[in-house]
């Protein structure tokens, strides 16, 4: 057991909230600071996509103890279900028989963690805008403006978890040999909203995440608990095809007819939900080190955040928390080699989880309405039937395992160049589960 | 002529006194705001490189009707002097006979470039910290700190020259979709110094650029007016051969004797400067996009810091000067249309010569002491003595020309794809001034 540090963690999200729970559990004496409301009073913000939580996400839940409070607010999610132009609907698994993802909605799990953290004695100041921070003395400076009053808490160890936007990171980001980038996407994305049925059931199969793929943009649906989707609309800022080209009602339905004609029934607020939601921006965010000496650390979006793609913001969150407590455990009182370990060991697999996320989108929105892409899915999925050992595909090393994000992506590139091969084969569409095909995946493997 | 402006440009340095001038000789009200002491009453810090001027820098000098004043302060160099571990020394000619740089002292060109922009006109406001930036009114706020009062001064334009840790960019760092990298290098640099002799003249060839190049670090002088060399070592922060290592006079007399011998003479004051000079970080800032309405744009190292193997950083600002005028002239009073048409054509080529510059620390520190490198760099001063409209080499690209640095980045790839080849011809070290190499090369460059 460590020695009991005051600690202040910086943002109350969901890696911040799982975190002090976390640490509070160790017998620290945790304090959150949120520049927000306390969530659970105030609305959510029409401005959310619906999380995914699979195998790294609930190895850290599993670690403080809370699956199964976490299991009743999510819906389990094991195929996507692919709205093809013509109104059809593809089914795909993600995984083998019983492998699930879980839809949540993040405003719900957020108020759930915070509930159980503030259960277990962490003390959250909500509505304290954190301005400054001495990084020597672990310090952070408090007031109701960037330009007006301050107060000054002394703490023994800063953590900032407060997302892509981190103040904290932004005091380290001045230090030299800090580096650090900030990329925009041109795509965009629009919260919209599909109701319940009357009697309160799904309109649409709640255990599938629903895609309509179009290319350059696509629309995506995951189930709420109380019947609903929460609909997530990404395309181009501008341009054809964009958020700047629907400029009215009558474009916005001319356009959502044309290419999501079987949403019309199911999206009954569209026009009013898409003029009063905001747009939001996509970014990809990197930096480094994470760590000052011993006594500040970045986790979670604050130092990784990515591209929302693969589902695996939050899941890459929580597993620095998983990896922090192993080094915890590891090193003990001695914070230096803690902090060094972690950013060490987590920063080559975050660069991972943003490459993997950023390739997503052109999965997501074109590639699962190619043939050969489906028919690549089909032979990986015979082929990993036959040889499980030999075969596990990029998506569910990434979701279904805890394998390293680096090594699942360098894996998923040696795999890929052999399937680009398997499918040049002559014939291959109509006469691909054989024993030669298998033969040549075989060889190409053991190379 | 446009419509006269009233025009705020954030930093008073190389590119900042030289856009002023410009403005000011174009018809505007040009203020100049620097956080600093007025250089010209300053000693000089111990922390500069020497620049060295080329054709892209002149031509913006020229511009400006001020290249005999400039050439004035200056000192012609055309060739590398390359110093061997043995203390031989080769020459390396930078192009054809007559083509040469100017060595530079970064102190004395500000401070000219200060006295004339001020006697054109300008109004420099010295000691002027620049903290907020309203960038849709063109309002910039000064003050002493950061947290104390402030002065708006209103303007109808603003330039941000204020370098790589540029204030105004930080403010437009804070929007969406705004594009920024910052990646510091494990090189350091220090400044060193070769006094003169007592009769005023030079220890060294003063017209060339000396080099002692030793793989991971190097050292290099550029000459002074007043007979001095301004030496810069360069070498990584940390490690084996680094300035972490050299922590007493024993240790920094021993590395100087074994590695640059023939120094000893020539730089007296070693010690003393090694360890009262400060230490200086690398660093390759990227951003887009470069400009907010037709309000604010940045310009030189505020919108593309580069490392500085190339001695481009202030040629590449001096010709973002030269590109805005030009546009200037295209579009009248439309600054919307100069600002949009100045980062797009200045982005890419700042990207390139950002990538010529990191590649060339290798060429300087390491490839100039190597013999396969010093033969491409005879076969091909060969090739273009008897071609010279068909191949024109990398360095007088970027150098003595005013070619795109996008376009010499990939026509240097291509010829040095063709070198390549050459290299691995069979007996060419003995051998390479034939008609056989020279068809082989005719043949390649008509793929």
């Amino acid at each position: 057991m460590q020695k009991p540090l005051d600690i202040a963690v910086v943002g109350s999200g969901l890696v911040g909230s799982l975190l002090s729970l976390y640490l509070q559990r160790a017998g620290h004496r945790v304090t959150v600071y949120d520049r927000s409301q306390d969530i659970r009073n105030v609305n959510f913000s029409g401005r959310s996509i619906n999380l995914v939580m699979s195998d790294r996400g609930w190895r850290a839940v599993a670690g403080a103890g809370i699956t199964e409070e976490i299991k009743k607010i999510g819906i389990p999610v094991d195929k996507r279900a692919i709205h093809k132009l013509d109104s059809s609907v593809v089914f795909q698994p993600y995984g083998k028989e019983g492998q699930t993802i879980y839809s949540l909605s993040r405003g719900i799990l957020n108020r759930k963690m915070i509930d159980l953290a503030e259960a277990a004695g962490v003390n959250f100041k909500f509505e304290q805008k954190v301005w400054d921070i001495d990084l020597a003395q672990a310090s952070i400076q408090t007031g109701e403006s960037e330009r007006g009053e301050w107060t000054s808490h002394q703490h023994d160890l800063v953590f900032g978890s407060d997302g892509a936007f981190s103040r904290v990171r932004h005091k380290m980001q001045r230090q030299s040999m800090f580096n650090y980038s900030q990329e925009f996407l041109n795509i965009g994305y629009k919260e919209l909203h599909i109701p319940a049925n009357p009697d309160g059931s799904h309109q649409l199969d709640p255990h599938s995440l629903h895609i309509w793929p179009r290319g350059n943009f696509m629309l995506m649906a995951l189930a709420n608990l109380d019947g609903s989707f929460t609909c997530t609309l990404f395309m181009p800022h501008e341009g054809d095809f964009s958020f700047a080209s629907l400029t009215d009602k009558a474009l916005l339905e001319a356009f959502f007819a044309k290419h999501f004609p079987d949403t019309e029934q199911v999206i009954p607020d569209l026009v009013e939900d898409f003029f009063k939601n905001p747009t939001s921006y996509l970014v990809t965010m990197k930096c480094f080190p994470w760590t000052y000496q011993n006594k500040v650390a970045l986790i979670g979006d604050a130092c990784h955040a990515i591209v929302p793609f693969y589902g695996h913001g939050m899941n890459a969150g929580f597993e620095d928390i998983s990896v922090l407590f192993e080094l915890m455990d590891a090193h003990g009182d001695d914070w230096n080699a803690i902090f060094r370990a972690y950013e060490n060991s987590r920063k080559p697999n975050a660069d991972a989880i943003a490459e993997l996320s950023y390739r997503n989108f052109m999965e997501m929105s074109s590639k699962t309405a190619d043939e050969n892409f489906l028919l690549q899915k089909e032979i990986e999925r015979w082929f990993s039937d036959l040889h499980p050992d030999l075969w596990v595909p990029l998506y569910s090393r990434v979701t279904f395992s805890t394998e390293p994000y680096k090594q699942a992506l360098e894996m998923g590139d040696f795999q890929n160049a052999i399937m680009e091969k398997v499918l040049a084969l002559p014939g291959i569409k109509t006469n691909w589960k054989t024993a030669e095909v298998e033969r040549f995946i075989l060889s190409e493997l053991s190379k």
